[in-house]
């Protein structure tokens, strides 16, 4: 009884992604999630999932219906599959069947155990036609993060840096400000607004003394986490002097100086303490961490140090690299990643073709780690 | 008398632009020029620099003009203003002037100043509207390298060379090969076969012993010369194993060892001795070489240190960096520009804004100094 899938099922399943992508940063934890529902040709109804804890895509689809209007033999196109369990809001499939539609399009199954399929079941089992996989690629990538965090119980974790043309991301002797122009830094604070968590190092926070708030702010305010082996954090930091404006943490040695991580705690700061001592291990319990809070995505944007920490545990999962019509070489100026590094250009981590575009003269370069199946 | 300029005239000098494009590593040390014959909205005839030494683009047009027309009362379209003297061929001025055009509009005045503003004031003389600057930018920047030898006596130098997203030209331990992927590298090839010369360090020729040769040949063979302050070029070396393909040189200092000079002009390596003892002075020697051996273009393939030498001497015209999507960290991993470095963003010099294009997964990015006026 299934149909194959047509080129106008990948157009509306687009159109449904674009919706799903409009609740990037207000969703969170759950996924973004998009419905369109169509009738001879012409949508019915469109809606998407707008924040957590609202109503589902389905719901949201149903209630933009005319109210005269009988949705009876449409058909659906849902991102994601819809829910057949009874979470903040009430199951998905029962409403998507009593909706009696012809025909239901589904991109990607629902990675959540409780879910896993059976919600296609459900509906399948009202004699319902129903279409899996249509632009599955494009919708699992949308909702990586949330796919990661189902599977991998950690944050998607976004490396952001600005770099000149010849890689550098400052001088030799320490001077960083602004590799990257107006346009560009604008769109990193957009990002800074959609994270539940921002990390950086100790090194920057003591050469540059960020804020790391999103300016303006954006639909969700990140804790600020700062890489600090040494429990190091300078109580005069503007980290500190915008508390109130966002929580600070500091991952500490479980060695660190106790006079200082007693300051730290004084001053507001909550401590995430690497019992492990090794740099890639405070990395694996700074993440454990944020899934513990039910965060989905941390941005990393840090020196050549915390970066590398990061990079040698393989935690990176997507890179937004900005990168400056500026040129300022030196051997001994730092680049993105420092460390060691990789001994053979082969080692380097599978990474998707880069995707760029143009930002007042800089380039705004993103890819992903190919996900490790 | 004279017109305004026509979004028109735009049009068809663009196209010409393009035409005139065609001959680039076939004209040099000529400019690149086209120029098309329009009467009524519609091109009579059109025509292109091809070679050096052969006909010039206003010739080439007039040649395939169809034998029953006459091309009075057209407008003609020409990418530089028609040269007045006699050199290789008679001059264009004379040649437009009896063709009787109405109106002949050009992109740019000729730098050369035997000509610069006689041929056009030729054609005016003879009662024709000339019209000067339609897309005088676009013309400059493509006869740049051009330009730049009339006006400077140096050839046009373009810094090549790829790195990973993390802006790292090789690993640790000096492993380079392949950043770039296959397409990226052909791309190189092609640049190559466009260019009088291809300059590159001692360093990487011990390092990686290149041939740099274009592979397939291009229209230009490039003679290869090494930065070799010491004269270490190896005689075992592919560069002199394939000297029959292209010449090799070598810059070497005059207190380079002589047993190691003598051997090296033995095995027919053209020998530039740089005076100045200096690495920049070494560059500054290298270029004005080229200017007196008639060569409009050097591609620099170098790693960090020669590559840092051109860049300090200021002497670098064009980049072309090609991005891999891989990433290999590493603090002591060099990138594309060694030596000492700037010490402030600020100083970095001006560059366009980059310009970039994608090439199976790599990227690649161009871009100029900006013009010291």
């Amino acid at each position: 009884m299934t149909q194959s899938i047509l080129p106008i099922d990948q157009q509306w399943m687009r159109h449904a992604l674009a919706l799903a992508a409009q609740g990037k940063g207000l969703v969170e934890p759950n996924p973004m999630v998009g419905c369109v529902i169509v009738r001879d040709g012409k949508p019915l109804a469109e809606g998407f999932h707008q924040r957590f804890g609202g109503p589902h895509a389905e719901r949201q689809a149903l209630a933009a219906l005319p109210a005269d209007c009988d949705p009876a033999g449409a058909t659906w196109y849902v991102t994601l599959e819809p829910c057949c369990h009874t979470g903040k809001t009430p199951p998905c499939s029962d409403a998507v069947i009593a909706a009696r539609p012809k025909r239901v399009v589904i991109a990607a199954v629902d990675p959540f155990s409780e879910v896993a399929g059976r919600g296609i079941d459900q509906i399948r089992g009202a004699g319902i036609d129903v279409e899996v996989g249509v632009c599955e690629a494009e919708a699992n990538r949308l909702n990586a993060p949330f796919i990661k965090r189902v599977r991998q119980q950690k944050p998607w974790v976004i490396a952001k840096w600005a770099m000149t043309l010849d890689g550098k991301i400052a001088t030799y002797s320490g001077n960083s400000q602004w590799i990257s122009g107006e346009s560009s830094r604008r769109r990193v604070h957009e990002v800074r607004g959609q994270v539940d968590a921002i990390a950086t190092g100790i090194g920057s926070v003591l050469a540059d003394d960020p804020t790391l708030t999103a300016r303006p702010p954006g639909p969700r305010t990140a804790v600020r986490i700062v890489m600090d082996d040494k429990a190091e954090l300078p109580l005069d930091s503007k980290l500190l002097k915008t508390r109130d404006a966002a929580a600070v943490y500091a991952v500490v040695r479980g060695d660190a100086p106790q006079q200082r991580v007693d300051a730290l705690r004084q001053a507001g700061v909550g401590l995430i303490v690497n019992e492990s001592g090794t740099r890639t291990g405070g990395v694996d319990q700074l993440l454990n961490w944020c899934h513990d809070q039910g965060m989905s995505n941390l941005l990393l944007e840090a020196g050549a140090g915390a970066m590398a920490s990061f990079f040698e545990a393989d935690a990176i999962d997507e890179y937004h690299v900005y990168i400056a019509p500026k040129l300022i070489g030196g051997s001994a100026a730092p680049g993105p990643l420092g460390g060691i590094g990789l001994s053979q250009i082969a080692q380097s981590p599978q990474l998707e073709p880069l995707q760029v575009e143009s930002i007042d003269g800089d380039l705004f370069v993103t890819t992903r780690r190919v996900s490790r199946g």
